[in-house]
């Protein structure tokens, strides 16, 4: 792994904004800070035997003194594509106010994802401080979302016609792959254009980063599901409630709401494997659990289990394989359990999936969105492109895309983090 | 409609409590407060064809200055049966401090529901205001809740058996059927026992009165997930946003929570049939929708258009009929119509209801249960059995058991209330 | 009392709205609805000895088949007047939104009360469904409020110049005494224009209704207050907390918020004095308290106990007194108190007004809001004019304005929900 | 600055739990992890002209193979110090849980404060898994705060005698301070005690230390007020909205939350300077917003401007300043202003500091508090006595006290996190 380098631009462009304080372009934040001293401790990442620790440096995100684009030249256009993560709104108002506090006048929202850039019938959304005033107060996204697209070729010729070259692009693994392409076309052909991307995974699995914006809002309200579940479960008679959280490949928010509520039973994320049957098996804790404390609340993940269910070839428009629904398989799995050993058990099932997502950011998220929209502004006026901006050690900082896409980030079964939330949770292994 | 007459037990035993201001037994309230002048008027209810007003009083509740039990000879239970409602701790809460302001002090509770008057290994649970004092800051059931139960007879020899002579329901129609029948059973066996029942049915479906406890709340909370559908509809390109919230026979809940809200464009309730297809239909109509405004939210109650989805014959251990899911019925039928017409649109799909029920009482719901509860017990000092509590006009009152439950409390469709909905809403007739 | 009779104008204009029922012109709602046996009964209001009940009837609110106003020949404004209440904007989108079914097409709103008439640089806002969309979500008014503004006289010649026939006051009492000299002053110059009241007082204090909207989303805010100060008071050594809540002249508030909490010990309002010092005294209970339970929990009205602090002169631009701080004064009474008898006492001051004013409404007055706004449009169409609406045994009705103002409504100390309250928080008398 | 090393004690007990990962003892984390390239970069920290990045490392958080006690000789004791901050009952639950795990039977809280150990009357609460289970779903403390207490040498006294030699204290500075004086008198007195500090300051002014729980919840629920104050602001004419945050020395509350709203016009905080008067003052600056904005919002550390409010020499039992009012001063300072000018102002205050400390903890301070209350007790097994426990850079680690009570934590004027702040607000400098 090396210090990733964007091709710092030879001539920059003088800024005449009084900025209380510039980062300095050689500044850098280092990426790993834990000292293992043996390979057998506990989340350890070795490179050799002797677990040597390396600097490993990445660049730091804020104002330069030196920019690369004339305001009053810059037509900026902004983008939001996959699905709905609380906080859109505020990177969006922020990466507006933050242009127009470079002096940017032409500031343009393109509705529903990429298939704006294509789509006769919609139209480019004029932007500017008034618009985004207050649109941070409620969830969704102001111009609105959605999956697939036209070809990069398109986009870039359309951004070409639309006098576009300042493109922020807010997006999971996807979409980033794609701003990466786009960034690429434009190189080649020549094209003076930034194109900065905003990770947006309420899934929290973007690589190198400590979290991605809307994650804590998500795990904040995730609370409401698992404590309805708890009270469910506990005012029943073998009561079970079954509560199904966002994560496809990654079981961040199931990890993180169980140890934040301290009333899961049992968690399942897809990093780990379980079986539902047999000695080991979920329904046979469940089982133990109803004679023992009378009731037990799961939090799974979407995307565990998925060789349990039913495989679908289908995909969505994202080309994200349809799931399996694990959560109704677990709900169906135990009532029929419960069934053949004579036990009554009264399980209930949730899923606040999309009253999740369609919630405004918390606080903590709020100020994450702002500064990663202000860096985003500040990366693509000190020339970068083809980069994304993230938290890195409670650091803001630049990465180029290809690095933080390679695979989604999962959560380490050998972590702290996870054997923290099997003490909580206090469930053995299931395999 | 006669006036409901409990009789007033001739021999009361003077209360040594200090109470501010008694009620007299003879005090009444007025059952109907409107004069409709023609039949034509909204809503009217006429019994001639002059729409003759009709004076019909029911009795008052409230602290009587003779009670009918001596406070140390009381061994009180309470019992909650069916399924979850916001503010049935806080009834409980109310029913126990009150007891304990007249001295009793000998408190039980009944373990799920009326299961726990026969199964073994549920043990009554003690109850005093030190038990009582902070449940109500949670939702669910502190004594547990349950559907079905061992026969009247056997409930009423248990009683018996453990010296209950006052017993306070907590339930629906089903479960004040239930405790109408060992009112009677218990006075074929001459047993000095009041039985007074608290209707629990976050339906808002009980005959004769304001509201029900749990119904505010219920309406508060679906405040989230109607936005959430909002939200997820608006940020998406043909976004369709369907809520489904409870109401088995009534559509209380769908059509006061459309109102609330401001963001549905098409409610429907178990009372007004619909159509999904032809040129009528909901689906027609949510075409015209996402042409003209993009995308549109719909609110169902999961009563609603039960001639629409399979007949099932399953019935749960309340013997309520297992309803079809007109819900995924209407996200179904409206992904297949769309894709038919080859207009691309979003479904999502949302079912708030654990979320909903397992919700702790709101300050509205919170003032309701409190007093309630404090006269569910002064009606049973009064020597009334057979009875329950309720609000009628703003004024709390007793009414006799089956004078309430003979059948659910529907939405008139003339009404003004689901006119206001209409016009809220917009939509047309989907007939 | 009388039956309120607004004269019906003789000859209405036929509507060609499509209403799916009207509302007859002589439809009435029955005003007083207990029939007390005995003036010794708790809160018993009688006329007489024998305490008759007599029948007194208001108007109906709701659409009329006739309507007296041509919607094309209507210039309807909107002022909102006084403090903020939860529920403006509600009341604001429904009455624009109303009036567009109507077929209004010019519409203003006042900006920042009755000074709005008269400020130069206060330009009319002009107001439409799509202004008024999502308003409701967010507190405050989209008009702005203020207190005080120019004579009635230059009021009504304001609105001559304007062309301005429907006018829409939202305020208190003050506000609606200007609304109906408002009223009159326009009978008198023999203009054809409808005034019509929407009462907006948040502490419920305005004669002969159920309530008025914003009351319930207070008591639900304070909730938030008291519970902090009870938490507070419960992890101090010796803690005492104090909330204040709204209530000038009336507890209607600090009542109900008792009630709700179930964790408040000592309920203070303007209706029912009270002694600090003295063996009857609140300083003495809450030494008991301290003593028995090691914390207590005060709330009370801003209104309360006035005789028991300074006396100001100064009046506020709506000609309200200004209060003396009765909440700070039992701080520091209290403070003093346990420092003089050698008892440590901790003591927290609350005071949440400006943040419960500032709530968006909740569900409950969302509808109460909704059905108001509609109803001040049908009667301002039914030529109603000097009249206000309100709810009222839980029907939609029209008072005359001067009926409902004549003085503030208040807590009847010997009413049964007082006495809930006391049963509640378990206090004596402090006289 | 030098690694922060305490003792490892060479004989361990050899731990017979069931651990999934330990942490080996040589593990470090690294305290400085961004190299600036220049001493003029935002936010430098340089040790030498080149500004040269130097490893500092901490030691990492987490159980040991080899523990120091065992556990059934332990008895444990947690005590609560100071103001209430959101998380206290979450991390005494999971110090209360993780000991039962480890084998820990003998488990007591000594109730208020340090005082509990002096006072008679005050008796150890038991503590168990069954006693904490719900806690953490309220706020304040199971345990009770106060500030105060009898000398170290007393409380070591007491602790011998009540046999206690594992002591989790939870307090800010001066409840740290001594936290590490008992475990100097413990050393001297030759005891085997672990002396643990869980760092508890909701203004975030420990060293080192990315947060402290209860900041996050703290900056969550400022946002009700500070929008509270933007409503009042917005729907008044020329309305100001001054709320007054927690931050005796260090604004991080203010400004964090500043930051998170995007509705606030001007961040005060005891960090940087600021006159109220002359042509650069606060007052100028707020006419300037009142005459091209129409409103303000002013969100200021109740720390901030203390030259200018009144000097008091007074003290509270922790030893800590009695503040001036800043927050009341600008109120009145702004009203005579603004009167003086002759230009209408309407001023509100809003001091919502009780409000916010009361809360329980959100989910993010949940996961916060549950490691740390997880880490404390893994140190104290390990043998670790004079520490406290923190999270740095992301991951857990263990100070010395001495290390990061030095002096409160402070903004750095020059960081980015206020330029961010100062950037979001507009506002200039105020001398």
């Amino acid at each position: 792994y090396r210090t990733p380098v964007t091709e710092d631009f030879a001539e920059g462009y003088p800024s005449d904004e009084e900025w209380h304080g510039y980062i300095n372009n050689n500044d850098r934040v280092l990426l790993k800070v834990i000292h293992y001293s043996s390979s057998t401790s506990a989340g350890a990442e070795c490179i050799d035997p002797n677990c040597t620790w390396v600097e490993q440096w990445v660049h730091r995100a804020g104002p330069r003194e030196k920019i690369y684009f004339k305001p009053e030249e810059v037509k900026a256009a902004i983008v939001t594509c996959g699905g709905l993560c609380p906080g859109l709104n505020d990177v969006i108002r922020q990466i507006v106010i933050t242009l127009e506090i470079y002096g940017v006048k032409n500031i343009v929202g393109i509705p529903f994802g990429y298939r704006g850039f294509s789509d006769k019938g919609l139209v480019e959304m004029p932007l500017s401080r008034k618009v985004v005033q207050n649109i941070h107060l409620s969830g969704g996204s102001l111009l609105g979302v959605s999956r697939g697209g036209p070809s990069v070729s398109d986009i870039v010729t359309s951004m070409e016609e639309r006098g576009i070259n300042m493109l922020f692009v807010l997006g999971g693994n996807g979409t980033h792959a794609g701003a990466n392409a786009i960034h690429d076309e434009c190189g080649k052909r020549k094209l003076k254009v930034a194109v900065v991307g905003v990770p947006k995974t309420i899934d929290n699995d973007i690589l190198l980063m400590d979290k991605t914006f809307g994650f804590d809002t998500a795990v904040e309200e995730a609370q409401r599901a698992i404590n309805s579940a708890y009270i469910e479960a506990h005012s029943a008679y073998h009561g079970i409630g079954v509560v199904k959280l966002m994560g496809r490949s990654s079981g961040f928010i199931a990890m993180q709401s169980s140890l934040a509520s301290g009333q899961v039973d049992i968690c399942l994320i897809p990093e780990v494997p379980f079986n539902l049957h047999g000695p080991h098996g979920v329904l046979r804790h469940l089982k133990y659990l109803i004679e023992t404390k009378g009731s037990a609340v799961v939090c799974v993940a979407e995307g565990a289990g998925q060789n349990l269910v039913e495989k679908t070839n289908a995909t969505d428009a994202s080309g994200n394989i349809v799931l399996g629904d694990i959560g109704v398989r677990i709900q169906q799995e135990t009532k029929k359990y419960f069934k053949e050993i004579g036990i009554p058990a009264d399980v209930k099932y949730i899923d606040p999936t999309y009253m999740i997502r369609a919630c405004r950011a918390n606080a903590s998220d709020g100020i994450l969105c702002t500064v990663l929209g202000q860096n985003a502004v500040h990366g693509a006026f000190a020339g970068y492109s083809g980069i994304t901006v993230g938290i890195c050690n409670t650091h803001y900082v630049y990465f180029p895309i290809p690095e933080v896409i390679s695979h989604p980030r999962e959560v380490d079964p050998n972590s702290r983090m996870w054997h923290r939330c099997l003490t909580s949770t206090g469930q053995p292994d299931f395999i």
